[in-house]
């Protein structure tokens, strides 16, 4: 049975309750390690009107106790959660787990604790030292970004050939995956024939480059954009490439946001997380919450073949 | 009951066959004159096995007929293509019908025949000289594009005050549009305050301008591009403004591609038109078609306040 250690998240937010609500289903699956302390899930448990259930493993963490409070941007919620995440992050480096599973924190409560990171991804980036690749999706279909947070007017010159090879060959080490992954466009049309840009060239010549030094054809592309994710062509791919951060998020999040999860590939350690945020508005208020998105990192990590 | 010109399309194509099978439920609802011949109509027909309607009404246009080579690119049935589409725009031009639908053309026909426009909606441009807008979807989802063919590196440079508040004001004078319209951000996050780009706040200004001259709010934005498209925002607007080809046009299709419609705004006639092509790799073949492209581009006229 594959060990993971869940990071609590922002403890003011839903992350405990996703938690607390998932465990009996998904501990029959998993043996999973929870980054927090048993005070801090008592006191979680009791304001959620939870019982704990008994084979609830929990780890301490270096931080502090604290009360929470349902809904509210806190330092010491902050220094917590960032605590659970350095605690979850080590138990991977030791392998002590197979991966590691992130609930949501607030970004500004990190702010407030001091804490100099704008999210997970960017921790384990400079944790690492490493290019991390940031993937989000759901089964019926994943995407990479070659490009993330950057502004629209630098994505073409970002687009170069050495750079796109090597994220390129990154993915595939990471990945292995069995089916074509489809690599999209720039442009519209993926440039029609030159005519709409010309970016289309640089992809075709680092999908080239790839493919030289795989030894076999695996990346598909450069695909036309807007054709890209209709049914028929969906059929054919489970894994896209998207050149910037709206054109692979935009269908992605059409079709299928409630389930969708973020996944960190090419660091020493297997990271996946809910894609949604702390939910601050609805924390401890009795609404049903979603559980696809937390259910779904969990699985991936189970299903998954990646040894770091 | 409305009056609608249909331009009949490429004859070596699908478009005849959508015609007469959707006649006899539509004309319940329209009278349509379709921009055809009598001889072309029979040899069509008989090609199809399908027995012409009774009351198929056909207008005469100015091209020779030819033999119809299903599936293939020809001339003739450019220049034949070309004709019908001229008959239907004079018909509207001459208020004998209040709108026209165009079926599917083969671009590489029209230059075979010496026609230089790449297409209906260039055509109309030219041949009203006014700038249409492009507008594309289903009774669910409309997106109107600010830019349409340009490359990606082209697009935040091509967003202007100017240039966007007209448009804002065209789409507003053109559709008076009943309830909120989503106008999409440009950046990531729609720029996250201008760490991500800044071009958001020439998006601001220029609805803030539409605003002024229009006298009340109608325009909500700019939208986060990611999440303008999930099912949550989708409940709030029918009609979206993106700022490019592929933000707007991959969720579409994504979500509703075999109903989609395109809408040529903005012009001294209505124009619609399926949102697909002369599909020549199964016209005549007896592979069943949809229809559901065609029945939309009709019944938005239908449902349209438009009046020009």
């Amino acid at each position: 049975m594959k060990k993971i250690a869940v990071s609590i998240g922002d403890l003011n937010g839903i992350g405990i309750e996703l938690a607390l609500r998932n465990h009996t289903s998904l501990s029959k699956a998993a043996e999973i390690y929870y980054c927090i302390d048993q005070t801090m899930l008592a006191q979680a448990a009791n304001l959620l009107h939870i019982p704990i259930p008994e084979n609830f493993q929990t780890v301490e963490n270096s931080a502090a106790p604290f009360t929470i409070q349902p809904g509210t941007i806190d330092a010491q919620s902050g220094a917590y959660s960032y605590a659970s995440f350095q605690k979850a992050v080590n138990m991977a480096k030791e392998s002590e787990v197979d991966a590691i599973v992130t609930l949501p924190i607030h970004k500004k409560a990190w702010e407030l604790a001091g804490i100099s990171y704008k999210g997970h991804t960017d921790a384990l980036r400079d944790l690492f030292d490493a290019e991390a690749i940031m993937m989000l999706g759901c089964p019926q279909m994943y995407v990479a970004l070659f490009t993330e947070h950057i502004p629209l007017r630098d994505v073409a010159n970002s687009i170069t050939e050495t750079d796109l090879t090597r994220f390129l060959l990154d993915f595939y080490q990471t990945l292995k995956p069995q089916n074509s992954v489809a690599v999209l466009g720039v442009n519209p049309h993926a440039g029609d024939g030159g005519v709409l840009g010309d970016e289309e060239r640089i992809i075709e010549k680092a999908i080239q480059n790839a493919h030289c030094s795989i030894g076999y054809h695996i990346f598909d592309g450069p695909l036309v954009p807007d054709v890209a994710f209709i049914p028929q062509t969906r059929a054919h791919y489970t894994h896209y490439i998207a050149m910037y951060h709206d054109q692979g998020l935009a269908p992605l999040k059409a079709l299928y946001f409630d389930e969708g999860i973020n996944i960190s590939l090419n660091l020493p350690i297997l990271r996946t997380s809910v894609d949604h945020g702390t939910a601050f508005d609805i924390a401890y208020s009795g609404s049903k919450l979603s559980s696809l998105s937390y259910q779904n990192a969990i699985k991936y990590i189970l299903e998954s073949a990646i040894i770091q």
